[in-house]
């Protein structure tokens, strides 16, 4: 049954290899830094990590593919049994320096268990400071294309779940405008690479028409100070509520690595509110109230 | 058996006042805002922020009386049955802008369970970006001074909790360089009010002769720098780790109160290592390995 490892683990290293090449490309300036990396139960990682680029202020590119002892919490939260697992993934999260270009975050991963019962889990979602609908419509349209060519009911309940998982519970709002998300994706095996790869390969379409849209708009220092802000609630959301984060926590995996995900510069000042009627309070309305981003 | 809650109450809200009005004298530029709040399922709390300061670049001194569900989870962390608990205390912390100049922060709670029972808990502690040792002892000599009044066993076994308890797990190594931290302190009820309000009288005493000292002292953008990374720590303890701002987001307190110990501004670098021999390395190799700062 351990084929399917290193066919996994190859294609989300290929894929961090096109991601990371096109970003480069893309930034003209950040070289990704590689770190490789081994986990102390079994198994490793490569980080790659771009920092004050021209476009990208910090980014991650991981790839892991390691055997981890389940803690109790941890089992429990799967609803298995305390045992070894094997996870295998790719996790990328790109905070560019203006505040116009949103955040980006995508995770693609395949667990399995000892008796060999396996499942996929991922997504990919976006985080903007201010909110461009066209934008959050690309986006989304990408991830239905994907879905569609699988399962009709894929994007429907994908974009609901990732609506529901990035939500910030104690702010009572969405860490961004959504996206795609699914975890504990049983069945074919075949199929599910399939599809998961087909995600992994959409990524870039998804997420780079909207960096080149926007990368080029002025900005100033109110806007940098509402996106110090708004990473704040970034911080948060991955710190209290990110099941990936506390996975890497609980299975002691590399801190820099799980870590890579949060801002470089971020704010928290006391009580801020965006004044009504500014793009700013426009952001957080959509934020407080996920829409539906596909044009009938 | 409810007359407790009111003498507690009024005295937490006149050493709020006190520890305000000599932070706004020391620091001659910022002022406390206050804000006043209800708690949805009874009782409430005074808010006071102190932001843009001299000295105090952020800064929160907050006092609260609620009655709270308790959730399942915290109940069992309690090792209680599911209940209304009243929980009634004072929290503060102090974020100076200068990066010679310490994070300090201080807590003191009392709970009381439907039936009568009751406990106190706190602790002060402190978080140099650089080490000076005299500061350190100073610190702990003023609560050593005040738990050898009550009990000769207080300081070390509250040093020790202090040092196990703001301990970041993930990154093995301790918040600051500790003080004392309490919790489940039962017994008789004025004997420990007493020890309590000794505690409390003492913060101000054990603080602000090291603001003094350290207030003029020179830095430059590398302080800074590294002032920003360690504050990630602080925030990463304070989301992940901190019974208080989990019972605070548990219990459905006021958000922007509980979390107004975030720092005002924070940076996370990939991979940030001090070079050996730099007084940034110094200050993670005491963090590493918690120190008895009491002179023999």
């Amino acid at each position: 049954m351990h084929d399917k490892r290193p066919t996994i683990q190859t294609y989300f290293e290929d894929l961090q290899n096109r991601i990371c090449a096109k970003f480069e490309e893309v930034d003209g300036v950040g070289k990704f830094r590689e770190d490789r990396w081994s986990h102390a139960q079994g198994g490793g990682g490569i980080t790659r990590i771009i920092q004050e680029g021209g476009i990208f202020e910090k980014g991650g590119v991981n790839t892991s593919a390691v055997t981890a002892q389940l803690s109790p919490l941890l089992a429990e939260r799967m609803n298995v049994s305390p045992q070894t697992i094997f996870a295998c993934g790719i996790s990328l999260v790109l905070h560019p320096r203006s505040p116009i270009v949103p955040t980006a975050h995508a995770n693609f991963r395949y667990l399995e268990l000892e008796n060999g019962d396996f499942w996929f889990g991922g997504g990919a979602d976006l985080t903007p400071y201010y909110l461009f609908e066209e934008d959050a419509r690309l986006f989304h349209n990408v991830w239905k294309s994907v879905c569609d060519q699988y399962e009709p009911s894929y994007y429907a309940r994908f974009k609901k779940a990732c609506d529901e998982y990035f939500y910030i519970k104690h702010r009572r709002e969405a860490r961004g405008i959504g996206g795609i998300f699914f975890d504990y994706l049983r069945g074919d095996f075949g199929q599910l690479f399939d599809f998961v790869r087909s995600c992994g390969d959409a990524f870039l379409s998804a997420y780079l028409p909207i960096v080149e849209r926007r990368r080029n708009e002025p900005w100033g220092e109110r806007q940098r100070q509402w996106q110090l802000i708004r990473r704040g609630r970034y911080v948060e959301f991955n710190l209290v509520y990110d099941r990936g984060t506390l996975f890497g926590l609980e299975t002691e995996g590399r801190i820099e690595s799980i870590l890579m995900s949060l801002p470089p510069l971020v704010r928290w000042e006391y009580s801020h509110t965006p004044q009504p009627g500014t793009r700013e309070e426009k952001l957080l309305s959509v934020l407080k109230e996920p829409r539906d981003w596909i044009a009938r």
